[in-house]
């Protein structure tokens, strides 16, 4: 039966690259109030896709731009509560170009060269998402039918944050119900290999103000006198890691997940290039809490950074100042199962108690969101692997993401549902800058795998 | 032979005061160019006032604004080595105006009221130099000679940092040699209390840079794997201090003058208010290096105060970089007799030694200045001493000052001559703030003090 819809995708390959460039000339910029009719076009050509080839679908309006919401429904012969369901996730808005300049043709205009399609959106995330709709399509153009129920959430506000999502999740709860989530918004591993993503950091963002005098003072009449604002925001940072770069925050550790043995052998397994990845970043060297390899660090070890410091007078030469105010913006990647609330106000509590007399601090927090990892044996997970390694040729790595998608966490709570993401576009593919590209193998590769994916779990694989 | 001399000043204090308020009436504004003009008027006003009583006076031209040198010559009848030779320092150039609408009246239209004299400069320089300009002529007009030798250095670049000062001094070295330097620019301890200030921190003042990655990265993708130039920012700067306020750069105390018994006991008869003084500074607290109380850590301790700290995200919300580059402004008041050098490099050494691997630090060096303060057994010292107790009706206090004058360690070095500061207005007198003023009777308390001064120097008290 697969042969079959395989064999369709691979006829209409060309005609559904001109279906993506075809949604790609939709200007469907989330973050320009101005496009904000381009966004609604491409939630209609959504909903016409999925109307043309019988799967029902509908436009649900947000306070902001409107999502699409479609489901392939029951699987004939099935019992409801034994079909396998997924819910795949994505997004048709897109960032801004950014500086035209830098773009080598427009980027509203797709270009087909050196088996890439260069365009915005092409990887994040119009091209990707497409994979999905169009091996549902092909399930029912050639079966007539999903050998799995398929919901389809697809949004128009990713890039300016969503949000309205968890709205949207929570009115239609019931309709968006799944036994996993599914999104391709996330890279392979590299050019060749294809990876599935199963956990992301989470992240808690506190701007730090301490005061002092009420003015800023003159350093030489009043130096030596009162506390001074700077010297005791960087004594209160310092505090917060020691010299192993551990953070020492009480409990900062307590419910961190150690790897298992299976995750340090992955990792081990990928051969990561130190030193190609430090000369990419410029860094003189790499570092980061002692004991743990980089890539353990970059994602599964909870990290403390300075995202930012400000006050007193920042101009050129000199003004000498005892600054009446000192700021700072400082975030925290956290990892399972650190409970981002408790972390949040350990973190607030340290910051006082390392402050010295003399000053006032106060403390706004941003941002707050919990991380996300799902085990390596769900049967999504089975099937997404055994789906890359069939539409890809290669077996996929698993691999985990030191950035934050708070809708990982937010499935979760509202639908009960585990994540998987699956990755078709490469890591250098210039997300969010100019020249974005997917290549057209990798779209195809998409399909088939998606396709796969559909059969595998129905198959129980 | 002094009678007379007072006498002459008691029936001129009207017409004095009048003669201060047309030299504030000269909008010798020097941050200005457009003023340079009237700076050159004021120059030329205290150019005929000395030409008017007989006083040999030169306009000195520079690069900028030019100054005034004058000389009352020999004193007839004594050996031209053992008359006794001081040099007046003060500036006739003054700061801006600002913000007008925070001035009572025209800030160049003098005032008189609550008997004050409100105007631009009354109290920063031109009222306070004006006094032994005065004291000069009332020795001219009645007895016709003056019993000490008296030089004059008045400048119009004062308040732009006197950047062609010393250039003057050396060129002019042999015609302003003198026993020691006069400066009326400083304030009385209180409304009451005359004060002698003998001596000023010197300032070292640095811009550190620490930069890690060549570019910002997503502190979610890349967290954790470098060092973050915030955080170690953070770590060299707290570093520098340890947790009892005492700085710890090798060496940095290690010439630091103790104080004497008799400046120990001279603070602590100020019975300095350090609940007022807070309240006005609206510090929670006072703090400051352990060990010393609050005037001994204003005056005579070294500080290190950071100025400002920049870098990264400094805006409203969240944005979640690890930051390229940061940098902080950082200065240091050092005493006698710390060498400014010695201690730059020291600084330098503790900063690189200080920083976490995976950065690079570079630090600038804005200014260097060395520290001064002279002996309180000086002959210049007791006979100021002396007047001012005449002048103002009340012993004087000898206090030092937390600011830097660089032109104290350069008279000493080009001139080999110490300075007295005798200062005559009050520290709330407004300086360059809006509304600025001196006192009449200061006026006239510091004529009379001046007129004492050169009779003390004569007789050798």
């Amino acid at each position: 039966m697969i042969e079959q819809v395989l064999a369709y995708a691979k006829e209409h390959e060309q005609e559904n690259l001109d279906r993506l460039k075809d949604f790609l000339r939709i200007k469907s910029i989330s973050t320009d109030p101005k496009n904000a009719g381009d966004v609604r076009h491409a939630a209609e050509w959504v909903l016409n896709l999925f109307n043309n080839c019988g799967i029902e679908a509908e436009i649900v309006e947000t306070e902001g731009h409107p999502a699409v919401i479609a489901d392939t429904g029951p699987v004939e012969g099935v019992a409801e509560n034994d079909t396998p369901t997924i819910l795949v996730y994505g997004h048709f808005d897109v960032q801004p170009a950014g500086d035209l300049s830098l773009w080598d043709a427009d980027p509203f205009e797709p270009v087909e060269k050196d088996g890439k399609i260069i365009a915005r959106g092409s990887a994040d995330d119009k091209g990707q998402v497409l994979t999905h709709l169009l091996a549902a399509e092909a399930w029912k153009k050639t079966v007539g039918k999903l050998p799995i129920r398929i919901k389809f959430l697809v949004e128009g506000e990713e890039e300016i944050g969503s949000p309205n999502l968890d709205k949207v999740v929570e009115e239609h709860k019931n309709r968006l119900s799944c036994d996993c989530v599914a999104i391709s918004d996330t890279a392979k591993l590299d050019w060749d290999t294809p990876a599935i993503t199963y956990g992301t950091k989470g992240m808690i963002y506190k701007q730090i103000t301490v005061t002092g005098p009420k003015n800023d003072l003159h350093s030489g009449a009043f130096g030596g006198t009162v506390t001074n604002p700077g010297n005791a925001l960087c004594r209160i940072i310092d505090s917060l890691r020691d010299d192993q770069n551990r953070v020492t925050i009480p409990g900062f550790y307590e419910e961190v997940q150690p790897l298992t043995d299976k995750e340090h052998e992955m990792i081990d397994a990928l051969s990561f290039d130190e030193e190609n990845y430090r000369a990419t970043l410029g860094s003189p060297s790499l570092d980061g809490e002692n004991g743990y390899s980089t890539l353990e660090r970059r994602w599964v070890r909870p990290t403390l950074d300075v995202n930012g410091l400000y006050g007193g007078f920042m101009g050129e030469g000199q003004s000498t100042i005892i600054p009446a105010k000192m700021s700072a913006k400082v975030s925290m990647r956290i990892v399972p199962d650190q409970d981002h609330e408790k972390i949040s106000a350990a973190f607030d509590e340290a910051v006082q108690e390392a402050a010295p007399p003399g000053v006032k601090v106060s403390i706004e927090t941003f941002g707050c969101c919990a991380a996300y990892a799902c085990s390596l044996d769900l049967p999504a997970m089975t099937a997404a692997s055994a789906a890359l390694e069939s539409g890809f040729g290669k077996k996929p790595v698993f691999i985990r993401e030191g950035g934050t998608l708070p809708i990982l966490p937010m499935f979760k709570d509202i639908l009960g549902a585990d994540t998987v993401m699956m990755g078709f576009s490469v890591p250098d593919c210039n997300l969010h800058g100019p020249n974005e590209f997917f290549h057209t193998s990798d779209f195809w590769g998409g399909i088939r795998t998606s396709i796969h994916f559909a059969d595998a779990l129905g198959r129980g694989v």
